[in-house]
């Protein structure tokens, strides 16, 4: 699936911080491996353990990078347990990750998705840990993968029934309304709605109201800057999807919503 | 302007921090477009919309990258709005932005320096967003000069009149007496100004008052470690500029100043 | 020492943070003398002034990279003070940071380490200043060693009586009483000993007392999702030492501990 004669592309997400040495200890391992791998950070500033938001982060990211590049996704609060380490391919590149939903809308996008579950204990490193899976699992596969020793269908035998989260596509309740999630609040305060903005096209010209917990929302704007510094406003994001925003302002502290919150949007 | 036969270096300069997945997703349209591209992050904790600190982060870097670099700097409160997106060619390297000043210093530092306005969409992404031209104008815009598809002067017309912040220099308002600018505060507190080095020399072995909203700094040291852990003193800072410190403390907190705030200095 | 043809790598820790130019700065000086090397960043978010913490995250990262890799490390109170510059060879790799106690951990796991003093002020930017010798001085000769114009010996005289920090091994101070200390808390508020796993692995099924300032810690566990979300267990860190944790909670929150706090265990 490779685009070039380069080595493949190895993505990392996590929930990790960068304040400690987790994040380059991963990558020591995994150059140790495969020298020539090239390493790229997508985050790692995931809210620790929320797999809501990991799930969205790598599914905005991942549709833009090469055929064959290969994910990491360690949020991974199951780690040592019996959760499964899984190892999928969709959308022509691979994905690793624990099975605990992270991947819930990567596969959801690719109808062709395969998955594995990775048993091979030949990829791991020696004498693994219970706590630390993204240097003694996660990242030697990506290095086998990445360096070519490694055929995903040698991770282990075929997985089914990965784990998926709840509510990630929203749902009509009743006629005009629809129920919904935040998905991200990212820096700038924007709050990131699951509904599709081709499904509400409609809310650019007619009425509509955006509820969330602390108040709602019925103006449109295209984009921030065509709008005050006062009024919060809903727009078609970069993301897909309906999004909330004040201009220079943060929309999430306004409407006091986080991630994972249920909003409603009658349209 | 290249000095090796490798794919020129590509910096990003942004304020989308490190938890969304902005960045990441840049990334990916990059790579995607010109697979050996070498990415450098800058930045992307800039204080958001913060041209000033933006323009202060780029000259400072810029100057000790090779010939060739491309350095693509989004801090872009009018994304989506009329504001032209520009290409400049200074110190010989390349820097792509949008028309709000955040290039001033770098242009002030070239006198020969040329600008073009991009305005050739065959280079942006399909169906760009109106609120995330990282992705969809800048990198695609930085990955065409990376792979060579894409010449400087086929990105549009030259552009005149680009933007410059205001008060960027400091200015003598009365004999002995300049006006200036606080450029930034860094992680450590240490105050950097507007006023340069190599123009007050005087105040290593002559009596100053620097004055800033909260207090004045009237001692001069050549570094931290020379200096107690109580007294605010000033110095001249690897920027090129006076900055003022304390030995393990931060001056910026007790000097009560951030970023943009107007200071004066006695000499 | 190359496992590879490729150019070496060469990490970076510092505690400059991530919104200022200095980390980007420093990669430019690098990518200039040596146009190929291969940038990986440990941590730039070591507590400011922590040689605590960056000698264990740099002690944590280091033995899982390639032999030749090139380790900067900056965290730098006393730069331009008469404090020593230092190259040290470890671990078939090459460290270079102040003479401050930062690679207490390193050269304590490699008895046959050696270390010069960096003298040779051919090595430098012209014009060095007195406070960011990360850029002036520790990034060229980093990069004159990736590039291989630079010798290790030739960075100036062997350098005897390097800086150590105290209290990095625990001591037994009765029978079946250790002292020790905190070396990390991590993202996850997670606290790690300097209490070597080998050495107390007894704790994982015989009573134990683990003493900090704010609690005790008598349950074990084996990894994080075994245990409640309410109670405080020890377990073998990753990290190979006890470690202290609450499953998705803060074990230093409820410990009232941090860095270089000195704690007891019984066992």
């Amino acid at each position: 699936m490779e685009v070039t004669g380069l080595t493949p592309l190895i993505t990392l997400t996590t929930d990790f911080g960068l304040a400690d040495h987790y994040v380059g200890t991963m990558k020591g391992v995994i150059l140790s491996r495969c020298p020539g791998a090239r390493l790229i950070d997508i985050s790692h500033e995931i809210a620790a353990f929320s797999l809501y938001s990991a799930a969205y982060t790598i599914d905005q990211a991942a549709p833009f990078y090469p055929a064959g590049t290969i994910h990491v996704v360690v949020i991974d609060p199951g780690v040592g347990t019996s959760r499964r380490a899984l190892l999928v391919e969709a959308l022509g590149q691979y994905f690793v990750a624990p099975d605990n939903g992270v991947l819930s809308m990567i596969v959801g996008r690719d109808q062709k998705h395969r998955a594995w579950e990775i048993t091979n204990r030949s990829l791991w490193l020696e004498a693994p840990s219970a706590t630390f899976h993204g240097r003694d699992l996660f990242a030697p596969v990506a290095a086998g993968l990445a360096s070519g020793t490694l055929k995903a269908s040698d991770a282990g035998p075929v997985a089914a029934g990965i784990k998926l989260l709840s509510g990630v596509e929203a749902q009509r309740i009743s006629p005009g309304t629809w129920q919904g999630k935040v998905l991200s609040v990212d820096r700038f305060g924007n709050v990131i709605t699951n509904f599709r903005a081709a499904q509400f096209s409609s809310i650019a010209s007619h009425p509509f109201k955006l509820h969330l917990s602390g108040g709602e929302v019925t103006q449109w704007n295209r984009t921030f800057g065509l709008a005050g510094t006062a009024e919060c406003f809903a727009y078609f994001g970069s993301s897909g999807y309906v999004e909330a925003a004040i201009n220079q302002g943060s929309a999430a502290a306004r409407l006091k919503t986080s991630p994972g919150d249920s909003i409603t949007l009658q349209a």
